[in-house]
């Protein structure tokens, strides 16, 4: 019989569907990525993006030249843009202007990297450009949340080939962010304690969940998974938000993280997948809040999502969290 | 400047992202779909299926042969099954025995058709079989919602060629439609109007979002549409419950069906589609529920679900609303 499941953070129920258990044989999906020509993200195009707005880069090396080893530039094509942040009413509707940021992050210079294959001393200059855009755009008068996302292979919306992440910093608390404090903040008020807390000390202690730790941080396929293969990785102590993230922090996430990516590489034959940075908004940082915990989500893109899901906001899982937990465990990376 | 909207049920913000303006040929989708060999919902099949739950068949014609021209039978691979619904603590989780039912629509006897081309009369015959299907399971004990959709296309997520519709029905009240109910009743509190009510009254005023209308229904791309050429058609008058539906309503709600799919279909170019029947909980049917109103909703799939869309619960919608209800409109059908 299916088990249904429920999230303790959002309270979402998700189905996970025995009946069709799910081995990662048995996933198809679209793994052919798209090409563009000349890509507008290699060195020596930088000239085919808008000019960049933080680079690490060499020495003495010019602004948009070659010479940088992650480089951050504002989309071309924005969903959100610069602009005057006006609010009105048009008969019984409510619209706001689309003010905000969206940019890039070149994840490196080589077009045929990928995040499981390279140096963890890369991502670790990854992470060092998530933190300095989302620290730079947190002061901004107006934004009020700054996310952060990447879209691997076709098939979970990627358009370009080249490594690179995107940010989207918004004018409201977006609702998937605004559900996780609700349900945070109710958890905490009944409790005391931080939910994702509890999620990190219950699945330590049954450990069937657990993909991987370090001293740090932890990788855990979560008990409600919405997705086959659905992995979070977080601080295995309390910490409200990643832009306060610290060196030494820094050093241990991009370990893991690099394990992690390998592993669903390896096991998964180089899954699409969305990677979800989801902290704390810009307006808590300075609190210390107790019940918000900063975390990674990687979902691989295996099942496709249809009039079902639409229509209920629940989620049909056919591979059991613990059997995912298991195969990555056991893929040696 | 991209445009926030929000929808004025679940308060969900959408970027509207005119930078991006796309018309129906900037979207580039897969559109061939899977074959299976035999097809199990053909004629002549129906040994393939578990036995007939309903059929619409002819005079004499025994179960489970030919002769139906709308057969329901049972998921051969249930999401949801029969069985006692236990709920149970796991650590800190929570869980639940997945109850509840999967069945399978047949639309037609023909493995080609579509339902932007079959007769009205035939689309009339699938709605009733919804209506008898969704009447009979709301009396089932521990059901708490039926759910009625339709994928049709592989990036829809149709696993199978032959035109059919799928029913979950649950053992809780989905999140979706939840978040609707509560956001309709909070409506209703501040203003004693139902909110979908308001919405027609306030489109058909604008007339620029409006795709068709008949005596009865009407068929609108919302103010806030999350997806490009999404369409609702509602009744023009307050329902709370598609399951009590009356004959004339199904002759003209067939009608605007039909219309709107052929529009679609031309304008789109057979698009893959999830359609999505929206209706009270089965707990509110004897009540005559003055803020909730019941809906299809129609959603082409035309741009892909990613890492943003996850992480923040927003949508970007790159077709403003009121161009693609003008380019409906002025699609012969």
């Amino acid at each position: 019989m299916p088990e249904l499941r429920k999230d303790p953070i959002t309270s979402r129920w998700v189905i996970i569907a025995t009946e069709r258990a799910a081995r990662p044989s048995d996933y198809a999906v679209e793994r052919e990525l798209p090409r563009t020509e000349p890509c507008p993200l290699c060195p020596g195009n930088e000239s085919m993006t808008p000019p960049e707005v933080l680079a690490f880069r060499e020495h003495n090396s010019p602004a948009n030249a070659p010479g940088w080893w992650v480089r951050c530039v504002p989309n071309k094509y924005p969903a959100l843009a610069s602009g005057h942040a006006g609010r009105s009413g048009v008969g019984i509707y409510d619209a706001m202007n689309g003010v905000g940021r969206h940019e890039v992050i070149v994840e490196c210079p080589e077009h045929e990297a990928n995040l499981a294959t390279m140096a963890v001393e890369q991502i670790e200059e990854i992470l060092w450009a998530y933190r300095d855009r989302h620290q730079r755009l947190a002061g901004v008068e107006n934004l009020r949340y700054v996310l952060i996302f990447k879209n691997h292979g076709r098939a979970a919306g990627a358009t370009l080939e080249h490594p690179h992440s995107q940010l989207i910093a918004t004018p409201i608390v977006p609702r998937a962010v605004a559900e996780k404090i609700e349900g945070a903040k109710a958890y905490y008020g009944f409790r005391e304690r931080c939910v994702w807390c509890d999620v990190v000390a219950q699945d330590r202690a049954d450990g069937e969940r657990v993909v991987a730790e370090n001293e740090r941080f932890i990788a855990l396929t979560p008990f409600a998974s919405r997705f086959p293969f659905e992995t979070w990785v977080m601080p295995r102590r309390h910490h409200a938000s990643f832009a306060s993230i610290e060196r030494a922090e820094i050093g241990e996430l991009a370990a893991l993280l690099s394990l992690v990516m390998r592993r669903m590489h390896t096991a998964l034959a180089d899954p699409p997948y969305n990677f979800i940075l989801q902290t704390a908004p810009v307006v808590f940082e300075r609190e210390r809040e107790p019940y918000f915990h900063w975390h990674i989500e990687v979902v691989p893109r295996l099942t496709s999502i249809a009039g079902f899901e639409w229509g209920s906001g629940m989620y049909i899982n056919p591979t059991i969290p613990e059997d995912a937990a298991r195969i990555l465990r056991e893929t040696s990376a």
